[in-house]
């Protein structure tokens, strides 16, 4: 399950806001089409917006060039094909602020464009970002891979699972985080069972990890948020396994709200919270969760569902989308480089190589 | 603002589920009416529905005379007056098992009627029961009223607080647990502001807590319950305050599904995590939490909202409506007669007087 359609030059992304309903694809044409279907979840999940913003970008380059802005200066004042990517960049960065794959997508794609800025034309500055969005998307269904492969040495015989929002294809490029690495475990022939939770308020829960799961014949039980600490402390859980949005030097995990609760949970109760995210998803600049900017949302999101008010009119809402939770609360980190043991996380050396086998 | 109205002898129970969109007002005829009111959360907070069961017994008591069943033992075979109303109390216990106050309340209503039982007359019988429905529905409120005065001197100059469904006047016979403390410090003059999850599946927070609170005017922010711990930890949230369904006499704690992951998050940042809750819902009997017997509502409240599935068609949930804090985690538990300080409780004490001052 991917979360992109290349048809020759036409990219369309899937409305994830509208599964499991409808499988509605939709056509992509410039960076401000991508910010908009990031900002609107559209398109989500850490490692999916950092592809969708290079391949916005791609289609942004494209598009300056169609329209006569390929030059490498701007004519009359207007801005280099360089500074309004640059600008396109920015716009894309700001449409969600937490997930780091973001700005690390973002920034990858303009310096691809750059290097050729000073030397190529246009269709080889174009090419450049298009080549390197599909090399991000690339990579990534190889960290995928790479993390089923990690996860399922971190559980050898584990069958009982928890997780929160939505990791699984959609959600990557395909193959997905924590959802990747227990359809893994599903698909190499063990057995599992999966608590989701339904993830308020936008229930990707409900409506994707429940939905992906049933597709693979594994079986799933929904749960309320508020409800998971009590299954954790009944239900025989064996570990809690969830993505990241981004991930400081410290080992701190930025994820969707709801995440804290369960990491606390996990730790009442002895057993394992494991992170799984890509290495693109470290932020080696971030020295703490404390320095993690925490998107806050809409308050409509948690004052009605689809339209039906759940709340009394004139009824004030906070709607943060993520939370942090502290390493110390971390059992293990599993990137496409390896296994993170926590709390002593050493993830500023990440780049040099697996940690651990 | 109180669940139930008697107009003469007739009584009238406002639907909780239809609130805030709708205020009905349905009367109630029998026992069999009320259980059922009480299992679909029409009433419902454990306070209210012990008065509930209370004042089902006396109606039933009333039919059961006015169907000509009103002689000590039965005739023809009939099930005595008395066996008739003791089917009854179990048929109210059985319709939601976690609450203490709801068999504590049939208790003393069926030992209020058996005692007139071998000497009165159907009136007298009758009206034994009312008596005793009305003094449980009064020393209710009275205990609203003291907790309110323990709940203050708690919390002395506290303006910060986080709770949690919906504990306000119609989760009692009116006044409040949780939410009575707080609306009494409101009262006293000082500002408070109050976050109030919205408690999925069935949303008491957002549709009773956040329409209470609003009606008498205090601030109020809503939260998806998954975004409590994220608040909590940022805030700064001076106290998590919450209600109580049943307590062992160790000081374990069940309450609406959610409550123990805020007392982990309240631990997590070194709050207190207050428990507010009458004489009548210390079950002395039950030795800790593990004992307690947790309710299993429909899947399908959390499979959707108001009609509107959230899941794809095939998805499972489970919907435990309770889970249970262990007494390690609580700092306090206000009653009506005082205040008992944790983690070293000593709850079996507590009908010998205040504990503390």
């Amino acid at each position: 399950m991917e979360p992109f359609r290349l048809l020759g030059d036409r990219l369309l992304v899937l409305d994830q806001t509208a599964l499991p309903r409808e499988e509605r694809w939709e056509e992509i044409r410039s960076a401000r089409d991508m910010a908009e279907a990031i900002a609107e979840l559209r398109v989500r999940g850490a490692p999916a917006i950092g592809i969708a913003a290079a391949l916005g970008l791609w289609l942004e380059a494209k598009r300056i060039v169609g329209a006569g802005g390929g030059a490498r200066t701007g004519a009359r004042g207007a801005p280099s094909r360089g500074a309004a990517l640059q600008a396109a960049g920015e716009a894309l960065n700001a449409a969600r602020p937490t997930a780091a794959n973001l700005a690390w997508a973002v920034g990858r794609a303009l310096r691809a464009a750059a290097k050729i800025d000073d030397e190529g034309g246009p269709d080889a500055w174009v090419e450049a970002v298009r080549s390197e969005a599909l090399s991000i998307w690339e990579e990534d269904r190889a960290a995928s891979r790479a993390m089923a492969r990690w996860g399922a040495e971190l559980f050898p015989t584990e069958t009982r699972f928890l997780t929160h929002c939505h990791t699984g294809g959609l959600a990557t490029g395909g193959g997905g985080t924590a959802l990747g690495v227990l359809l893994g475990i599903h698909r190499s022939g063990r057995p599992i069972r999966v608590w989701a939770t339904e993830t308020r308020p936008l229930l990707q829960g409900a409506r994707l990890t429940a939905w992906e799961l049933l597709e693979e014949g594994v079986p799933v039980r929904l749960l309320a948020d508020a409800a998971a600490a009590h299954v954790i402390a009944r239900a025989r859980i064996e570990a809690v396994v969830v993505g990241a949005d981004r991930i400081a030097r410290n080992g701190d995990v930025a994820n969707k709200v709801g995440t804290l609760p369960l990491a606390l949970a996990a730790r009442n109760r002895g057993i394992p919270f494991v992170v799984v995210a890509p290495t693109s998803t470290l932020d080696l600049g971030c020295s703490s969760g404390e320095e993690i900017a925490i998107e806050e949302r809409d308050p409509g999101e948690v004052l009605g569902y689809q339209g039906i008010p759940t709340a009394p009119p004139g009824a004030c809402a906070e709607n943060p989308a993520f939370d942090v939770t502290p390493a110390r609360l971390v059992t293990a980190i599993v990137t496409d480089r390896g296994i993170h043991r926590g709390p002593a996380f050493r993830l500023g050396e990440v780049d040099t190589g697996p940690k651990s086998r």
